[in-house]
């Protein structure tokens, strides 16, 4: 009998109405015939609410402690969703992470499972019993409580469909798959039915908020077969149309693949340009530079140092648009003088645009297509980096609509593949 | 060093504000040398709006997924304590039920516990910490969640106090002590410095609602000292006013034992009266009658037969005042015809009145001057039942306030005892 494991958002476990709906929705699996694991998050709001009350009581709350409160969210869930399918006839057994065990390391707030033992979830499923675990959480070698980290129930859900070996992973959201880019800004945009988990794991740190990249991570090193799909459609809807819709990402480039070269357009507006001007043209100086920047705990995303000329070259980089004054104090106070810049400059009125695709690899002359278009609506590009399967550009951001539409339609992105 | 454990209602951790007046508390305590153990209730509300999603899902709640869900209420409120103790700059550490950990039996929603392994928790305390315990719950030996009932966070308490030999226990509520009888009903009624714990018991099971009563029971096989006092004085007030506050419960008879004969008052307006008539006066009458009730699971308090006439006899209980028409119904329907009685009836419109006292026991005419006392309020018993330590009598509900004011009055209950 084939394993699946499902994964609900907490917008799908909102309410006990939908709650109910979770229910109906496994149960039609699992009267198919289909060993379920189910993973739910907690209720929406829930993990917000439990964070409030910590803030109140503690301004930075204790690592330890927060995971203790924060666990509560999905057990409540699991509890719940357990009582609904039996409330439907269907028998159901929850666990929380420390239960099953899930263990992970010692690292509060932001832990990474190390394993998994599904002793106690076969004996239940052999025994034809629904398994539902809490996401998001597990335990230490010390017997504590810990946590993956915001979004960590796709994560969880990936990585017990991995040590189970599961045929396949359906993560249920509030969208219907991946999109080529964001609808909201191209109505054309079209959804993908299969894309690579390489392809996936660029769009998914690009901002396209539809799964946590940790999860993907996970999916392509243990290779799960993983779908992201609507948790709104009719729960009752024929199981073989729901088990083909969404977005499959896949591993394998076979004649399953799309055969694009570029397969969506991901941007990001969180982030902020910040140059280092007129450094001297030394070894080790962005070592100095990013150096105090990383010591200070900001993460930085696009790094460019051009070729020097008379002897001093200039380092531009971007952070998060959060970061920003902290990084412009930091710079200016401290780094300037240290490496004997001219000056410190930068911008927040800047857009990080990506296209991204596993064509690409085989494929010359997708950035200069990309480059063409940008140019052709006049659009300047500040900085520009480039993977195996993405390109990077940064520009103003008041051209970010108009540069993903012109991309979009470049690529002729909202046509279908084959 | 000695060993003190406090334990919080739920009105005590209703908010943030309150849970840090509950760690002002704490840490006063812990400043003054004390190792200290927690025992903190859910929020008050919690646990009643976890159970109302519960019905909403499921009528009736599956009991393993019931305390899934309902131990999430205090694991919140000791992550929360903790990070309030933090923030005083006191070290804690909060553990749940199953981390101590605290095994109970099989039995979900109102499990018993069977052993508590202390070690973690006394190295902890011998590290300096606070050490803060989910009250209500525990692991039973299949690794299942398991929660002791309702106010089973006293009954932790004192577990943890009885098993790590605490000094002493502290249950801190929304009343300052334990009375001789309820301040509402009789305003003369005066605080108990001291009182045993027999008569706690039989106060308890009463509805003095301030402990609940298998807490008391475990303090007393296991003589824990067990203190009721206030959660609502100034946390700030003086350590040594504040460990002879309330009421003590104690199990040595010594010069400490308030001398008077009758110690308290207790009434339950809770009871209905049912009586079945005219029954053949003959062996097994009594199970015939009860063992249907029991199997109905309706609990019965006070039982009376008396002496038979004519061959027959009367045959007369009470039961909790919701269970009435369930019990009327299973009489009428089934148990008459059964037991041949001559007529079925009963009476919501009464009351349970008791007096207990230790001092009973080696007391002659403590009876009879209750039995005068209402008599000269013209005041009709209709049922009497006694123990070593307690008299009941079930009166027309109309003179329960006229009946506990009198008898106050008549054993001098008003008057500080020494």
């Amino acid at each position: 009998m084939s394993l699946i494991v499902h994964k609900y958002g907490g917008t799908s476990m909102g309410s006990t109405e939908r709650i109910k709906n979770v229910a109906r929705r496994v149960a039609k699996w699992h009267k198919a015939g289909k060993q379920m694991v189910v993973v739910p998050s907690a209720m929406s709001g829930e993990t917000n609410r439990l964070i409030g009350l910590a803030r109140e009581i503690q301004a930075e709350p204790d690592p330890r402690e927060l995971d203790m409160l924060c666990c509560t969210g999905e057990q409540a869930s699991v509890a719940l969703l357990s009582m609904a399918l039996k409330a439907l006839g269907v028998d159901a057994v929850s666990y929380c992470g420390w239960q099953v065990p899930v263990r992970t390391d010692a690292s509060h707030n932001k832990a990474r499972i190390e394993s998994i033992d599904d002793t106690h979830v076969r004996k239940a499923l052999d025994s034809g019993k629904v398994v539902i675990i809490t996401g998001f959480q597990g335990i230490n070698a010390n017997g504590d409580l810990t946590t993956l980290g915001r979004g960590g129930s796709d994560t969880s859900a990936v990585a017990i469909a991995a040590a189970m070996n599961a045929a396949e992973c359906l993560i249920y959201t509030d969208v219907d798959g991946i999109y080529t880019t964001d609808p909201r800004v191209v109505p054309e945009a079209r959804r993908m039915r299969v894309v690579s988990f390489e392809e996936m794991l660029e769009m998914a740190s690009m901002g396209s908020k539809v799964l946590q990249i940790r999860s993907v991570e996970f999916a392509g090193k243990y290779r799960v077969p993983t779908r992201v799909l609507s948790s709104l459609t009719d729960p009752d809807m024929p199981l073989g149309q729901e088990a083909k819709s969404g977005t499959l990402i896949t591993f394998e480039e076979d004649e399953h693949m799309e055969q694009a070269v570029v397969s969506g357009i991901a941007f990001n507006r969180d982030e902020a340009k910040v140059m280092v001007r007129g450094v001297p043209d030394k070894p080790g100086i962005a070592y100095q530079i990013l150096g105090d920047v990383a010591a200070a705990n900001i993460d930085v995303d696009m790094i460019i140092q051009n070729q020097g000329v008379d002897g001093t070259t200039d380092f531009t980089f971007t952070v998060h648009r959060n970061e920003y004054n902290k990084t412009m104090e930091l710079l200016s106070n401290q780094v300037k003088g240290a490496v004997q810049a001219r000056e410190v400059a930068g911008d927040t009125n800047v857009c990080k645009i990506s296209i991204v695709g596993i064509g690409m690899r085989s494929h010359v002359g997708i950035a200069s297509l990309m480059f063409k278009t940008l140019s052709e609506e006049g659009i300047n590009i500040q900085m520009i980096s480039t993977s195996e399967i993405k390109v990077s550009v940064l520009i103003d951001d008041k051209y970010m609509e108009l540069a993903v539409r012109s991309l979009h339609r470049a690529f002729e992105l909202e046509k279908e593949q084959h």
